[in-house]
């Protein structure tokens, strides 16, 4: 690949870190010398509709999700997105990361209903298809556990990052507004907390402050196009965007309307933090602004010095990212990174920072910002601030140490 | 459902016809009344990673791609997305259309070559590995071949916007813009076309204008987060925004920059319109703007009066959408429909307009206009300007006619 320094600083931020040199392994040839006739021009390929509800290739076979470490049981555990693998923003349903308290249920949609009842004048039951009637609202937003990265509060030792921030996904969500099911029933006055309930063996409950219900809270049915997924809530979820995706209860069959928070076992017991100085952090509901390289990583990194495009994710729970930085030395210096549009509120946004490497060993970081003034982390500010009892809400900045062999590493390790 | 004229009447640009009335199957009950208790609150459900890359419920194995219509092989033949099943504007991967004219062939990434030669300074053959390292966009953006709804010039009397509208779909595209591409081999002062060559058992061939080459044109390799499927060009496809679907060449091994175009098969007896006077209509490429409503639709409509939301999507090959109105009158007398943002370029928009059916016998229709002053044209306006030999290209207003039953027909059938 014969990339001219001209023609990659005339792309963007380059990181002018000395001379670009020639690195592919298939040299350029010559006029019109014609490359071999692959086999697959010699005969008819595969039909339409094989099969009808398409597949990734075989070759993709190890692009899947995985379980991050091992658990007690396999129905109250989860799996991870390879974020390794992906491009853009969107995450393709069959890669979305799990995680649940009692296993995936199956739920006929014909049969599944859903109460709204508590402190309102008028208690409604909805079917799907009154559900689908309503008017519906579309919006790309990110999902993720409030576990995710927890792994870091102590130093896990996973180089993947599908492994450290993988409980991490983000696609375009179809549904009803909260509030227009909440001004059917018609809130009593009094009403300032609302309780929701999975329709699982956990009968996962939350409580959701009555303002995020009436301001951007979905119930939704579909995702990318299609309807839910069963591991992510079909036939129909709430969905708190920006919120802890624990919150945004699947499989959802119950609203109730009351005057105070329920203290839930999972509200208590878990996704709640428990600080250095003994006290609990509560109710903490959105997730902080963060980022993460995700080129290189430990499966695909950096083969021989050259031009690479180092690209990552950032979001934040608050806003939208206004801003990421690149450090390649281990936060001495900065670049600023290039940000894809759309920008959207409450949603991945990925950046690109062209990159020559020339073969030294590096740190690699990533620094997201949001439009609410919140700066990501270092990893040494987050624990002096709450110590490293938490399992929840990590949003550290994230470094990879890249070695002379171009093998990747978490930098914490 | 208890939808009260006031709340509907504020969401949106309501058709005030009629009074709204209480339409749901299931009564609101009072106070808290329980629901019964599912059974899948009574068991574990499904464990995690079952299976390891998602698929959708079995409640929805009617959503798939299907045959438009029969074909002398089912390897030169296409199968048509589900639309009257989606929401917002993202066609999940599986649902994609297919239009193969000599199947899908399987290639293996690390075997797959790019050549670019012709009038260039420095020939390259690229490697997948190669094409990952340059810097790369993402882009949403719709697909449509050119035969989409061509089954309407001659009154296909199809009911399923499936197989009227169906060869049309709409995803995250990832890849390097082919003007870096053209920036890194040279254009010689002469370059005007460009021929793009599949590596499928058809050689699929198309010539490309150099202005649309150095414009948005991409080389794209992953299509919503995941790399492409093998039916949408496995490991790489050309990808032209806004253009006829099939210049998108797939599995794409060659470009050659050339000072005219190639006249190849796909560009003389077919893919080109033949008008009522006896001339030809060659390199219409850009798909103009288009609308159908996607509810109701043939599977899914009206069951009883009351309040439903008409919904459907718009598109321009030309722009973005500016505006969609909507009749239900046969086209006496438009409303203006609500579209959801974001609004982007050369992609889908997803509008939709509240709605209060009182049991009348309806002709629901659609009309796009774009930022370029086009508007969807009357199917009468479109053959006198046009006739009825062409295949291609037809993007006149689709009429949906609802009986009093609520069962929907073609309304040109």
């Amino acid at each position: 690949m014969s990339v001219s320094r001209r023609q990659i600083l005339a792309s963007g931020a380059a990181l002018a870190i000395g001379g670009l040199s020639s690195t592919t392994s298939v040299e350029a040839q010559a006029g019109n010398v014609p490359l071999d006739v692959p086999g697959s021009m010699h005969e008819q390929g595969r039909p339409v509709l094989s099969p009808a509800y398409g597949l990734p290739s075989k070759f993709e076979k190890d692009v899947v999700r995985r379980i991050r470490e091992p658990r007690a049981t396999d129905t109250e555990a989860f799996s991870v997105t390879p974020l390794q693998n992906l491009h853009g923003i969107i995450t393709p349903n069959g890669l979305v990361f799990e995680r649940h308290h009692a296993g995936v249920p199956e739920i006929a949609p014909d049969q599944h209903r859903l109460l709204i009842h508590g402190l309102v004048e008028r208690p409604l039951i909805l079917t799907m298809d009154d559900l689908l009637r309503f008017p519906a609202v579309t919006r790309i937003h990110f999902l993720e556990c409030s576990g995710n990265s927890s792994t870091e509060w102590k130093k896990s030792g996973y180089h993947s990052v599908q492994r450290t921030h993988g409980l991490l996904s983000c696609c375009e969500w179809t549904g009803v507004p909260l509030s227009t099911i909440l001004g059917e029933v018609g809130l009593k006055p009094d009403a300032k907390w609302v309780l929701a309930e999975g329709a699982d063996a956990a009968a996962m409950t939350r409580s959701v402050p009555i303002e995020k219900a009436l301001d951007d809270a979905l119930i939704v049915y579909a995702q990318n196009g299609e309807m839910l997924r069963p591991e992510q809530g079909y036939p129909v979820r709430l969905f708190l965007p920006g919120f802890e995706g624990n919150m945004s209860v699947k499989w959802l069959r119950r609203l109730k309307v009351g005057d105070r928070p329920w203290h839930t076992r999972e509200e208590t017991s878990r996704y709640t933090n428990l600080l250095a100085n003994g006290k609990a952090y509560q109710f903490a509901f959105e997730m902080d602004v963060k980022s993460v390289v995700t080129f290189p990583n430990a499966d695909r990194s950096f083969k021989a010095p050259g031009f690479y495009e180092i690209s990552g994710i950032a979001w934040s729970g608050r806003g939208h990212v206004t801003r990421v930085d690149v450090s390649v030395d281990g936060g001495a210096t900065w670049h600023r990174a290039s940000l894809q549009e759309p920008v959207l509120d409450k949603c991945l946004t990925r950046f690109r920072l062209p990159f020559n490497w020339q073969g030294q060993p590096l740190e690699i970081q990533s620094r997201a910002y949001d439009d609410k003034g919140w700066m990501q982390p270092t990893r040494s500010s987050l624990i002096a601030a709450r110590g490293i009892n938490p399992r929840y809400h990590f949003n550290a900045i994230q470094g990879w140490k890249v070695a002379v062999d171009g093998g990747l590493t978490n930098a914490s390790a």
